[in-house]
């Protein structure tokens, strides 16, 4: 099967060039000037943007939380990721209590086997490391997976202690695994949520409250010294505030190597919305929470000036009606998590590069190209190149879209951005040479998703 | 009893200028212009500054640790604080496992009963944070103490958990008293520890590897950041290190109620101070470590650009022979300390003022009038004025000294500074009125020092 | 003549304690407990502090500007500054065209002899460096005069070259002469009013809108490196913005020797004040113009931190009626300037101090000690302490005034503050021991000020 | 004419593949795996990198200076240039005094004609800015021209006042004309060279101790000012020192559009070459001069952070004998300029990429990329993509060449690495399809070279 797309430009983390790109296969073999036009499909891409599929390496599908289980999995998941114009994601495999990450590994697998739609991989997630598991951890790369993930927060439940983090660190950088953190300091939260809830304050708001900017921020400033202690790679997931992004400078600074994400929802909503009356505020609810303008314009500033190097979703989504209101009258019961893998690419190309907050170039290298290099995808995923998958979107720069939970294809009852209407939509979505959304419609076959086995990466 | 010191320089943190200042009873009670001369005694102290006496506020005098008991008490220490000009100290009341914060005082005070020869105020040192001692806190100024510390470091011993250490800012705060932290990341020393011994890296330079400058600037970010969540008073004791420092100015900055002291053997001594042969380098082992030169000259910055308040000496000492000698084979065994209380004020006179690191005035500042007013002694001490305690120095600015063990007043074989020669050093040394010391000759009686009841201070 | 004041308490740039004090002739000769009460007068204090009387060295008194005169004189000028509670300013004696220093300063004591109320300095505004005096500088110290301004604003009048201020700062430097600058950069200011006119931009707000802060923050940052390089000891005047201070900090950072002062109204009013309709923006009109609150922010932390180490005036008054009014129709043509000589203390005791923005010690440094130290003055002003001239005011703390040009001392139809309401207001006011303001009565003779030579200043 | 490259590795300021390239005519045709054979020529290109030939944009060819005229022309220039990997180059047309843009550049053109070996462009470097010329800049890039230089040292001669700078720079940004500065302070360096010069220290050193490096920090944040409140793009040229690019950064951070350059020789010479005896230190002198250690780090930095985004040479040759000892007793005399067009590439790939400052991709985006966008010159020129001209290079990492005089190719009698042994050079070079460089045999035809308009950029 091939596939020639004529006139359209094509959009990397650097170059901006009109061709014509061929498909044979699963890869993109060809590009060039007035291509021959003998492939089996011949689509004509004039006035589209020709980028790589998005990457989203910050998921959780079909995960158990606070008793229930998050709703959107490998199905819906993969094609409402799939209508946003991302073909490739990495989940988080969340270690059980005496489990070991092969078991783990493989309860993970078997929630994507003959649903997925798009291509994943998986982080480990360590919430029990034990001489036995602290054993098995330099054989996750055999597994297909290179990077871990550690809470500072969570108190109880997921959240380490700095010994076990800073062990971590250490087994993780003599095997070329990237340790990720969730950095909130837990044991303050903890304190504050006790005390709001004794004080009987419980309406979502303090959520926001009870989870400071500080707390984060010197949770990252902690990580950053621990991975500059034990000389390891770090990647601190789902920045959110100046005071963080402040201490993750002062680490690249001294030559540490270490890296940030933020996550779309965090430029757009504040603490502000968390205070909707009737409840509404519930659905805003996710960790670290929403912050301020300030935080927004620091965010906005630091993936311009490339202090945050990927933006994912921490997509993670709980119906309004039905689990979020587990937490009414106690707002630490509400299942923290939003929506946000379907709208990524369109929010930020609409607020983002047409707002002249990041360059084009930028948004493919903060959507694709720097999270396929982070996490051992690059050069298969994350750029338009021969050679790489052809995971491939015509994206339509003009064209308009109003979003909403009527007609978006993520399994949950609300939508961030409900309303809004964005310019710049996908038009065709490639996945390894297959055309799986063309427009409105889903033509990909369940399963079809590849399991990626990642590559140690030299930071 | 009277006394009249005539034609002296009188030098406050502030001003320095020529007069003849009275004692009366305890106190200052005239400074003029050719006092009449009709006193009990009467000093000429021409060529002399008259400086308030030195308030060390880090001391560990009669202090049980890893095994044994740091050999100044409150009557060795007290003598030779006096012969170096120092007439105020505050010592580490450190609270036994399940003992109430009463008893550990009770414990204290007579350790200095009958000894003392100075005035002397005590910190509670927090081990044992549970309900009945939560409730004890608020009591604490009631008894004449109005700050608390609290060890992130020395994991399995005294060391609490954030949790710990935030619970104790606020109730602090709400009491009127100022929260203490000894911060270095006990985790990750622990670590590193451990994996020295393993490695067979026993000597004591490995007290200073396995104790890195940032594992101190992470636990300074945290505290730091974690009393600007509660809304506290911080007072980080004996930094050391620029990191920390970075740490302390962001909070600073922020316009947090954040404070530092140093002490005065960081300014002198390195790691490699560790590494001398013979087993010589326990005697330089204390925590945090001996670090760079240029963390030397980053604390000198910071003592005279403000950031430092305090310059202190956490003396607590330990004989070479029979005491740091219980770490050979495992530098972890060394007992932790380093002589200064009877140093302290020569040496910054003779290396900081004389030098032009820091002013004369900004030398009685950082020893005398800040300690002061940081803990609730001033206007009684720290300063040289009417109506304050005549704790007062008579200081000769063009004597020399050679330092050493031979002949100091403290309990020690060793001297940090041994063979070094100072100019500039205390010729008498007046407490509350009483001339304590005179050139060479202790005329104080044993006793004579009285608990200094502190108190609260508005931050 | 002797005079006991009983029951104050003294305040200086560190302490704060009750005692009595004695003026015997022009000096502060006894400072005590319960001094023996034989003095020819003798007043009760009680409640009120004792402060040395405010030092502003930064005014502009009977000075020519853009073909009119400055209002007050060395009479009006000094009484108001007296009601106010200052005892000493130190004026700018401006060098005319090819006139020696000499000549310049002889004509500046004319002006104040026979008027003067307070003691007074002048600092010689250099406008013309040539061979002849530039080897005539040297000898200022001899003349009294230990400080030189030099303008980078105002060109084609009083702006120099960086030639000419390079090579004032390097003989400054090598005689014991401290440099100050007005830091604007004249030029880009040049090109922008020149823009506003013929734009037809001419209400008072163009002044503000073409001197941009960062025409202000090249110049000082200009300024600084120039000193860097030359070794000179700088002292930036009438600082009013971050981007400045941002500059200051980093030469500061540097070891370089570089002070700033800012003046009063800096801190109160912004940038919208000369948008003022009915040509009222006129009496706001100064250079530096007025700022923004975030500015005025940066200013308070910029006090407290001791970034700058004085507050001044640029006290330079000009009648709405009569002399601000050249400027209709051309803002260029308003008279540079604005009153402040008697409100300052006034309006940053009540605004500043109690308002806790700065401590009552540090208002006292601000207004009184560090201009004295930074000007040689010191010891004999800007202190209370025994030895020191009998500079003194008595401050109550708790009386009220409301600040109005018809009450107001200066000579001038407007104030700044109009209406305000102050709280801590000087109640008597002593020069050399001599009672010359009695809460509202002048009780000065004219011509009793005398001209303060002074000292070279060891930076 | 169609060339088929074989089996090489495409590397972009982005993306590393592998991949076929065919070239047609003088354009990049066809980027592809496998593809057929059927070109004219076939190359294989096993284990070489496929790089964009490279942009040097700051050069000075055939250029009167002091008295002489610099060494290489267009001719043996361009040679050079190609021989070390570099296709296209800026050079500096200067104006003379009393002389239009027009005819300036007339003579420049001049210069080129029938000489060219690789494609140039024309910066205007203006020296007589008055109303005729002001009138005339708008029309720059109607002669292919949209970059402006000034020069903020070389007092006398090319140095412009803040005025015409910031009229420049205003004109300029209405017009979408770049400008560019030369950032030194020329006051600063004339008094300190007629100081140096009158002291009888007439060596080369005297050249670097009298152009301190504050000189070019100030100039630095002066320009960064200016362009700021003048709201222009802003590109520093030849930046050399920390404290300018502090200034630089502290404009970047505002969100100005300001840019920087520094140049080869920066990274690896120091002021200490230019005390090298026997006059040998004139080789090394260039403005700004050779710093220090601690420059070349924060210049390391600044290249890997992004504050930097171009390395070009300025290169401007003079003979050592012959011309450079024109200097000999004066160092004032010395021509400014080192030698380094050829070097650049070979230089930086194997101090830079290999050692690991920077990576195999930044290096293509700091020599080429990032030079062809800011100086409109993208997509046409500074990458490898099917569309752009066919000006590439084809790089063996591999292959190790000692640099010297002996055999360079610029035409000047030393080398500044002469006997350096550097891994990675260019083995064929293409120019618009054309290879002109092949091994050590130079292939091209004189006056093949083109001028480059330039396009207009949105910064």
């Amino acid at each position: 099967m091939s596939t020639l797309i004529k006139n359209g430009t094509i959009v990397t983390a650097s170059d901006t060039y009109k061709a014509d790109l061929l498909i044979e296969g699963e890869q993109i073999t060809k590009i060039g000037k007035k291509l021959k036009d003998n492939a089996d499909e011949t689509i004509d891409a004039k006035g589209h943007y020709i980028i790589p599929g998005g990457i989203d390496v910050h998921t959780h599908l079909d995960m158990p939380f606070g008793g229930t289980v998050s709703n959107d999995d490998f199905d819906t998941g993969h094609k409402a990721a799939a209508f946003g114009g991302t073909t490739s994601h990495i989940d988080f495999c969340i270690q059980g209590k005496r489990q070991s990450f092969k078991k783990a590994l493989e309860g993970w697998h078997k929630k994507a086997d003959g649903k997925s739609g798009i291509d994943y991989g998986f982080h480990v997630a360590i919430t029990d490391l034990n001489k036995k598991t602290m054993a098995e951890l330099p054989q996750l790369p055999s597994m297909g997976v290179t990077s871990i993930k550690l809470f500072m927060a969570y108190k109880g439940a997921l959240m380490v202690d700095d010994e076990t983090l800073f062990r971590s660190m250490r087994i993780a950088a003599d095997n070329g695994i990237l340790t990720m953190v969730h950095a909130e300091n837990g044991d303050v939260i903890d304190v504050l949520v006790n005390e709001a809830l004794e004080a009987g304050n419980t309406d979502p708001i303090y959520h926001a409250k009870t989870r400071p900017a500080h707390a984060e921020a010197e949770a990252t400033g902690r990580a950053v010294a621990m991975a500059g202690m034990a000389n390891a790679p770090l990647y601190v997931v789902h920045m959110t505030c100046e005071g963080a992004l402040e201490q993750l400078r002062l680490g690249q600074k001294k030559g540490w190597n270490v890296h940030g994400e933020t996550c779309t929802q965090y430029f757009f909503m504040t603490e502000k919305d968390l205070a909707k009356p009737r409840f509404q505020g519930a659905k805003y609810v996710c960790s670290p929470p929403m912050r301020t303008k300030a935080d927004q314009a620091a965010l906005w500033e630091a993936v311009a000036d490339g202090t945050l190097e990927a933006i994912s979703t921490d997509h993670c989504v709980f119906k309004f009606k039905g689990q979020k209101d587990m937490g009414k009258g106690d707002f630490s019961k509400i299942p923290n998590g939003v929506p946000g893998i379907e709208d990524r690419m369109m929010i930020l190309y609409s607020e983002g590069v047409r707002k002249k907050k990041i360059s084009l170039n930028r948004w493919v290298e903060l959507t694709a190209t720097n999270p396929a290099k982070l996490f051992g995808l690059y050069p298969k995923k994350g750029t338009v190149a021969v050679g790489a998958d052809a995971d491939i979107v015509l994206w339509n720069p003009r064209e308009k879209k109003t979003i909403s939970a009527k007609k978006h294809h993520m399994n949950v009852d609300y939508n961030l951005y409900e309303g809004k209407t964005v310019t710049g939509v996908p038009a065709k979505v490639f996945s390894r040479g297959e055309l799986i959304v063309d427009g409105k419609k889903w033509l990909g076959e369940s399963g079809r998703g590849k399991f990626l086995e990642r590559s140690k990466v030299n930071y």
